[in-house]
């Protein structure tokens, strides 16, 4: 087993210090890694949208990266830091619930706390653990080392409860959970949870009682029309053609949204 | 042809996981692919930013790099996606004219409409063809496939009418196109454009009457001081030493700027 | 030797095209270098910025890595363009200040003024001479050109004073240096700064009266709340456990914080 590539997910901000340190780091210990940049614009201190980011984009990954990701609040507290192996790849995280919804799609084969300082930076600080112990430990995966050496396993790891969707009679509700950088609201309604509702026949309500048509693309609705549809997540979302949703229809995440069958709808009303 | 280095431009936002799973899905194909973030700040579906974006740098890039780009307000309708062999390099991008002012500067040599889906995901969704289709499409590009594989040739690409500029008797009227970050106003007014006009004897009016200096660099005003320059991009450009041209003037994309000789305007009145 | 890793850390802006310029010129040169932003997100012009970035990172880079940074608001005037060897590594950057502080921390071992225009491009701009000087010189420097090549040797760099902390009889007075992208506020106070204030018995006091307890990590205080600490930089910080420092406590770079042994404080008060 020999890797290569590295990526970073973080809530560093792009362009800050703290993410040009994790490369130094990783390249003076393996100057033949490849560093990807997958986000550094995960909001701040929110675990939550970095839990939900890797688990959009690491299906799409090779076998065997290794994905680096903070969102550290609880940095230099007993927070634990794991390795866990996960869909045929590898990540390193603190254990707070960054990793729990890649782990709610692809249950973990291993999980083993970092424990070994033998894999560190000599001095770790209290403050930047992405540094001192996940960086170098990511370049020494890359160069080949066993994870088991990194710790002794653990059963699990920190799990954020997933948002479920509520099942009514002739609807589901559901929450909003991100905006995208277009504005789209992306809920947490997915192709498994729409599968009792006959989606050709709903569409989706909104708190102050707006309609939503649901259609198959953006360009489906004329410019500046709000409308619904699954999108490429797999998620039912709310769009804008042409523009934001969230500032057109004044949303944001945590308001809900129902999806209701028409044909149920109308035989109620 | 063996091609490693395939770069990205989109209007998805740094960071975006739009971006992170268009990286996952090249890697998958390619892993020895070399991925070179170019922009993922075109202004949201503004095909013309992105049309100017890559008419001023794929002419910096070596031959045969495959560039991949997308700005894609059309997706899931019925505007295809192409390649294009332009300027000794690879396009491959929605056909919605954001190759135009490229193919402007550098005719293409072939345009094949992607047409194929064998080189694209198993599931194509309606609102992400850049990670179906483009994606995959450059994976294989770097690995060697013919380009003629993609499908049938097209003649010509979709064109975006590029702002000419008017010619008076003894003025240039050019437009501000884009505003950089440091906030410099570009114009349509190159260095062709202007050849009409005896530069070393020009002034730049603008729409309130204000008129700037032609300099040769930022630093030859003083420090808040409007100047109008050549810029290096080849366009005149409006710039504030040590500040912002668009905040300290007023102006944006779309307004008008005039380039007036000065021998002739002193004749006239 | 045979370098392949080129950082790039400029003002430009994430996503400028000013910065895939830089990209596709070092490639046209060197196909097989090895590219990795740092940052695009320096304070526009603000040298003091880039400079202190620079100091924070390089460390952790690896010997022999070519850094190339660009802040540059005299681009164009008679003010130079450097090679300087330091910390075993190599930096090409216009000689403003920009990398007074890396040499601050670890003494040029040479520095050379970039003159020889064999190592440019053809044609160089009023504007742009990161694209049409620094980039190309980089590409030469990965492919193992001698820097005594690029010009004659200069005795020194233009050098930024550095903010020095003032000492009192019983406190160490400080500034406000920068704010991170999580609000955190950097302070000119950094460990050798400190040794003379027994730490443990230290808090820090603001100008308008306020004191913060000098904790070991964020979390070590209720979310909301202003603590100072040690950063991962090694320098004094304020923050706010799970909030933005700088919001929170009103407080910008150029501030004075104090820090103040407690014992003596008492003894005096």
């Amino acid at each position: 087993m020999r890797l290569h590539l590295v990526t970073l997910t973080t809530d560093f901000g792009p362009g800050s210090h703290y993410v040009a340190a994790l490369k130094g780091v990783i390249l003076s210990l393996n100057p033949d890694a490849d560093i990807l940049d997958l986000s550094h614009a995960i909001l701040p201190q929110q675990i939550a949208h970095g839990a939900f980011f890797l688990a959009q984009v690491v299906r799409y990954f090779p076998p065997d990266a290794v994905h680096l990701a903070v969102v550290d609040p609880g940095v230099g507290t007993d927070r634990g830091l794991i390795y866990a192996r996960m869909a045929h790849q590898h990540f390193l995280a603190p254990d707070n619930g960054l990793l729990s919804w890649v782990a709610r799609r692809s249950p973990p084969g291993s999980i083993i706390t970092l424990r070994d300082p033998a894999y560190w930076r000599a001095e770790v600080s209290a403050t930047f653990h992405a540094r001192d112990i996940l960086a170098p430990v990511a370049a020494h995966l890359t160069l080949g080392l066993d994870p088991t050496k990194l710790g002794p396993p653990q059963t699990d790891l920190v799990r954020l409860p997933w948002p479920e969707p509520r099942r009514h009679n002739d609807s589901i509700e559901g929450v909003i959970l991100f905006e995208d950088s277009f504005g789209n609201l992306i809920t947490n309604l997915d192709r498994d949870a729409l599968q009792a509702i006959p989606l050709t026949e709903a569409h989706v309500e909104l708190p102050s009682g707006t309609r939503l048509n649901l259609l198959r693309t953006y360009a489906d609705a004329p410019p500046g029309t709000p409308l619904a549809l699954i999108g490429s997540t797999g998620h039912l979302e709310l769009a804008v053609a042409g523009g934001s949703a969230a500032k057109t229809l004044g949303l944001c995440p945590g308001d809900a949204v129902l999806v209701r069958s028409a044909a149920v709808k109308s035989r109620i009303s």
